[in-house]
């Protein structure tokens, strides 16, 4: 079996390797940072996405789908929006045979899409708040260098927009959002820091922009989501307006919540270790594979697992039988390698005792009886996503040091923490002194135990900082 | 309220103005035949998307996920195929400001996207079958008039792709698809034709091409998905060869079976009535809607309604709470023109009487007690159903009439049933006369009794007959 590169030592190695092996997405494809959705990888995303979905719903939120295509005349009216991607949209300038008479944009996001229609929309106060999402594929023409799931040309996307009745509403979005996205992360098992991001990082045209980053080791980080306040930056070009319960006429203010498969890269990145990746079982596209094992002394154990298999088919599970020829141990390694939660190994001897022996992904091993199955495989899933989660959460902690000076940001191997005072001159010292980003400042309380925030770690000034964090992003 | 168009005096009229009334789609997008997906049409397609997904992946497809851009080079290997697209495709010429050096496609459907991977994925014998399937957007410049979901610029589509073993593994592909098609079929209430297309009509690049149509009134039908049979067509282009159990390099044969939102629009089309769009109860974005009923003597049925609202979504029922300040009969109409299944009324008398009155899309009545609330419910939306497809089915079999001479076909009111000996100079003889499109073979038996097929309607050769069907396509 082949040895991945060391995780500690040689992430991106150890992260392309670990994808690689589990064969979640095939790279072959002929454009550069598109890739192939597999099988196996697609039923992850598909997981990811109906977990996105049942969330947000239950936040109030409902699906729609605006076209992919946008003309460049409604792309073009947010100044600081096409500023910030004209560089990387992708032109539809042909059809057929025929040029277009206006040229049209392969959506990078949706807000020049939508919010035309949203203009439409909106009429009254009574239309408010409006929240809607899609889950849709985006496209930016990407100039770095391009890795599965983490920076593609081609991503899959997950997009709220909302209107609301004024600036307090709006904020109360962001706060509801943020909400929502914990009780993901929970079900992802996944650590993460919200984090208002500074004024000169932004996404274009937003008021402000709260990130969600995860610690990926040393002082990388990586951004898996953010949600931003665009107060009525957007409403104001696009001439998205109410009447208010007077009759007088005022523009929404907006919020957007902004997923992508880059969490499905954040799952195997955080979760993941030298045996390959590991799935969090409300994530994992099986959460059990039920492994026939023949004996040397003979009998046939396969009629058996296929009972199993059924039984815990039946009671709600996705569970799948691994009766291919190869031997049980490739089988063990096959799915250890591609994150399987829980292995049951059935034998002749587990088929005479009326048990099955499970194994987690994370080594636990136990004999569960045939006739408390469903419950036993239940209980043995909920410990396994109980230990993912808490060494996650071991690992999250330590990914953070206080700094008490610039020194100590240079060649930081952690993500620092430190008081900063909010003004640009000392932010950009920070960037300077640990060679990477101002993540912005904590929204909430810091990762480690740390108290209230002294004096701004560059200018020594000491009212009015905030918890801030820096580090070198992906 | 608004009164629609007659349904059989002005079809297209009537179905422009039932999609409108009951908001499954915005079409005010500034890029014409590109539409949006309100919440309401997104979840009915959401459900579509679920019933595909459910049927084929029963039959053992797995989903996978392509690219939407295909480069020029691939595109171009099939001769037959280009030639059947090229005056249809979306070109992406530019990425930011940079022109690309291989022009590239927005996917018109997938062939060419995913037959030089196929050529990776398929070695030997044993990774035969291969059947993946996905549920993506196509593009196609369409230069016709534009209609929701009928005939779109961005296409909601679902599209299986096959590689087998020879030939008649590939001919019993696509027999599985016919199956799961009619089962698919049945949960949308919808009694449709599987027809061979005549040679002249076939997919581009097809061995041959069994189409799925319906009858929508006089003699026009929909072309609701296709299953192809591509022989090697594809594979020696591509190159997907594996080896056969003797070690010698054969070609795959290949198969596809596209569907796409065009059966929302047959749904809407072939149940809706003078009152609207009426949904089968596995497609309808809300199965039961529960309406507070105030009475004047005072007596709030709120909690009331909350409790049997909650019941039912308990018992995994798609439901909704109407408690908006409307008149209740303003609502009953909104959800009538909607396509609701089921509609509980709920007033202070039921309150009182621990019952609920139910209504159904049909018009049919019934009382039901709380005890028996969600059995009771259950049992009204199977009837709905079965008298949906009743209604349907009666109005298919009426869609089709006996033609014995040429001068049947004429004008005709009906789609016409003949048996034809095959050849293109007889089968082009009925498309002039009908003044439309012979639609090909029968697959299985003629959709009224007819018996054996006797001469030709056109040549008067008795040997080698099929029912056959000739029709105006939308």
């Amino acid at each position: 079996m082949p040895e991945l590169p060391d995780k500690r030592e040689a992430f991106i190695d150890w992260y392309l390797a670990a994808v690689e092996l589990a064969e979640l997405t095939d790279k072959r494809y002929p454009v550069k940072g598109m890739n192939v959705w597999t099988p196996y990888g697609f039923l992850a995303r598909r997981r990811l996405d109906r977990v996105m979905e049942e969330e947000i719903e239950a936040t109030g939120s409902r699906p729609v789908e605006f076209p992919a295509l946008i003309p460049e005349t409604e792309f073009a009216k947010e100044k600081e929006h096409i500023k910030g991607f004209d560089a990387q949209v992708y032109w539809v300038t042909k059809g057929g045979a025929t040029t277009l008479d206006v040229p049209l944009v392969l959506r990078p996001t949706s807000e020049t899409a939508m919010y035309p229609i949203f203009a439409l929309w909106v009429r009254s106060h009574q239309d408010l708040p409006l929240n809607v999402y899609q889950v849709v594929n985006t496209f930016r023409y990407e100039t770095k260098t391009t890795r599965p799931f983490l920076r593609v040309r081609e991503i899959h996307f997950f997009e709220e927009h909302t209107c609301q009745l004024d600036e307090e509403r709006a904020s109360e979005r962001v706060a509801s959002n943020l909400a929502a996205f914990a009780k993901m992360a929970a079900r992802f098992q996944l650590p993460y820091l919200a984090i208002r991001r500074p004024d000169w990082d932004k996404f274009p045209g937003a008021f402000y922009s709260v990130a969600l980053d995860i610690p990926v080791g040393g002082a990388r980080t990586l951004q898996i989501g953010s949600i931003h306040h665009y107060r009525e930056n957007f409403s104001r070009p696009y001439g998205i307006q109410y009447e208010d319960p007077t009759g007088r006429s005022k523009f929404v203010h907006q919020t957007t919540f902004g997923l992508s498969e880059r969490l499905l890269g954040a799952i195997v990145a955080v979760h993941g270790d030298a045996r390959g990746v590991a799935f969090p079982a409300d994530i994992a596209p099986y959460q059990v594979v039920v492994i026939p094992v023949p004996s040397a002394k003979g009998g046939d154990p396969t009629p058996y697992a296929r009972e199993i298999e059924k039984v815990l088919r039946e009671g709600g599970l996705r569970v799948h039988l691994d009766d291919r020829a190869d031997r049980p141990g490739a089988k063990y390694y096959y799915w250890e390698s591609r994150g399987l939660p829980l292995r049951l190994e059935v034998g002749p001897r587990e088929a005479e005792a009326k048990t099955v022996s499970a194994a987690s992904r994370l080594g636990d091993k136990a004999t569960i009886p045939r006739a408390g199955l469903l419950a036993g495989v239940r209980t043995a899933l909920g410990a396994y996503d109980e230990r993912l989660g808490a060494q996650a959460r071991k690992a999250f902690a330590e990914a953070f040091a206080l700094a008490t000076s610039l020194e100590e940001l240079k060649g930081s191997t952690t993500v620092r923490l430190f008081p900063w005072c909010g003004s640009p001159e000392c932010g950009h010292r920070v960037e300077e002194a640990i060679d990477g980003a101002l993540l912005g400042t904590l929204e909430g309380a810091p990762p480690i135990p740390l108290g209230a925030p002294g004096a701004c770690i560059v200018c020594g000034r000491a009212e009015s900082t905030v918890w801030s964090a820096a580090g070198r992003p992906l």
